[in-house]
């Protein structure tokens, strides 16, 4: 996301905000990084949601109708049929120290990017799991939200520097498979959709909740659960998803540790999914 | 810190930042809160070691010189006796995601404030410790260092509004005592003096370094130990310390829970360190 398309301040163009915000001093607040097709901000309603928890349990109060109507407002300008679009909301400026009392009013930021260029392989052929050594700590507080406190994912992702790697597949500190670094992960057990459980840490993407909501109302519900590397290992499929790049299938993670050393295939499930989420997304 | 005094981009005037900028995005980078006495930053040795310390943990690349001429330079604009300087450092702006590939140079900011007015009788008289229930992650990565990614202290910092807590008293997810939400925390056990161990969470405090240094230099070393709860409500003395605000004794924590339902004295041990840090900090 290099080249920035524009930017809105409480929806007004703007390139810049005061050293003194709490989104810089303190990242306090929460980002969405939405896919936009036509102009039209993809899983909008998921997205919504997502910060109205996260606004909810920093306590951070603002208008959601006010941003709703600026993301839009924003995404009508972007100048290519697909694209990404970067919201921000902090506390805004004052308090004392870390305390928010007297702080705000929130500001909600809006930047526009073109579409990443992932390789298409990537999509196609599937990628290959870095593993990562950064651990994410536990802390229930935060777990879930996509607050602006990233430097695990920062680290995670400084691990690897290659373009043999699409992703590096993320830990917590008691070896359970959380996340890869941009993206969450599913496998398929048993035939069995599984994705971890993250009440304690990691980032509940929207993609995720996408798949999650499909596949309870086609009767065939994800199981969240503690997932440990050897369930990994077991899986019949693996894939990761975000919003903006949809799903890519996992060919290889450690290869040393695979049964009889053999790659996941790109599966069934994987396809399905894949293919649902072009429906929705494009 | 309400009003700034001033502020530098690099060493510029400025009071924006690029909204592309990774210490907003992620919370990307570092910071530092000095005391300014007589237009000096106060023990600036001790906050330039830490903050070379953080640089090297999230391998942010500047120029540590030029840092240092940019703080001495403001702080001598510092309009009063007292007062404080804040020093951001981010990874600047750029990289791909979080990815810092291709991203800075990094971004140098200087902000000048009037000396807080914390109430004297904090010193003189002591504080109430209010008990946060927020329990701090353990991240051996980030811990120690003082980086922008500070949401766990604004959540225990927001659990209390009342002006009968000078400060709160945070745990880790073991139970043990950490800090407090802005300060060190240090107590006296068989005139002994203790300070938790902070390489799992928490931030190492530049006064807190002071005090170690200092005791080892005298003879007395500080024990830097996992403290507990049983620790705490056995100590003689108690004490919280920052570079700004020095040291404030602690009189009170959950009092239910004291042996004979007594207050902490403001013992010799506390004293000592005050009136050493008076002899330094001013």
């Amino acid at each position: 996301m290099a080249k920035q398309l524009g930017c809105w301040l409480n929806g007004e163009p703007c390139q810049y905000i005061a050293v003194g915000d709490r989104g810089l001093s303190y990242g306090d607040g929460l980002f969405e990084t939405m896919k936009v097709v036509n102009q039209q901000p993809s899983l909008w309603h998921l997205h919504k949601t997502r910060l109205a928890n996260g606004l909810a349990r920093l306590d951070i109060s603002c208008n959601l109708a006010d941003i709703e109507c600026w993301i839009f407002e924003a995404c009508q300008q972007h100048p290519a049929e697909l694209g990404v679009a970067k919201l921000i909301v902090t506390r805004g400026g004052g308090g004392r120290g870390y305390s928010p009392l007297g702080s705000g009013p929130a500001t909600v930021l809006i930047e526009l990017y073109p579409y990443p260029d992932y390789p298409a392989a990537n999509c196609s052929a599937g990628i290959h799991l870095f593993p990562c050594t950064t651990r994410l700590a536990h802390q229930p507080l935060l777990a879930g939200i996509k607050h602006l406190n990233r430097l695990e994912q920062v680290l995670a992702r400084q691990e690897w520097q290659t373009a043999e790697y699409g992703e590096g597949l993320v830990l917590d500190q008691s070896g359970h498979v959380v996340e890869a670094t941009m993206s969450n992960v599913f496998l398929v057990c048993d035939n069995q959709l599984i994705t971890p459980d993250l009440s304690l840490c990691g980032v509940e993407g929207t993609c995720r909740a996408f798949i999650i909501e499909q596949a309870e109302k086609r009767g065939m519900p994800v199981e969240v659960l503690n997932v440990t590397l050897a369930m990994l290992f077991t899986a019949t499929e693996v894939f990761v998803c975000n919003s903006v790049l949809g799903i890519w299938p996992v060919r290889a993670y450690q290869a040393h540790c695979w049964p009889e050393q053999k790659c996941w295939p790109i599966g069934h499930m994987t396809q399905y999914w894949q293919q649902t989420l072009i429906e929705v997304l494009g």
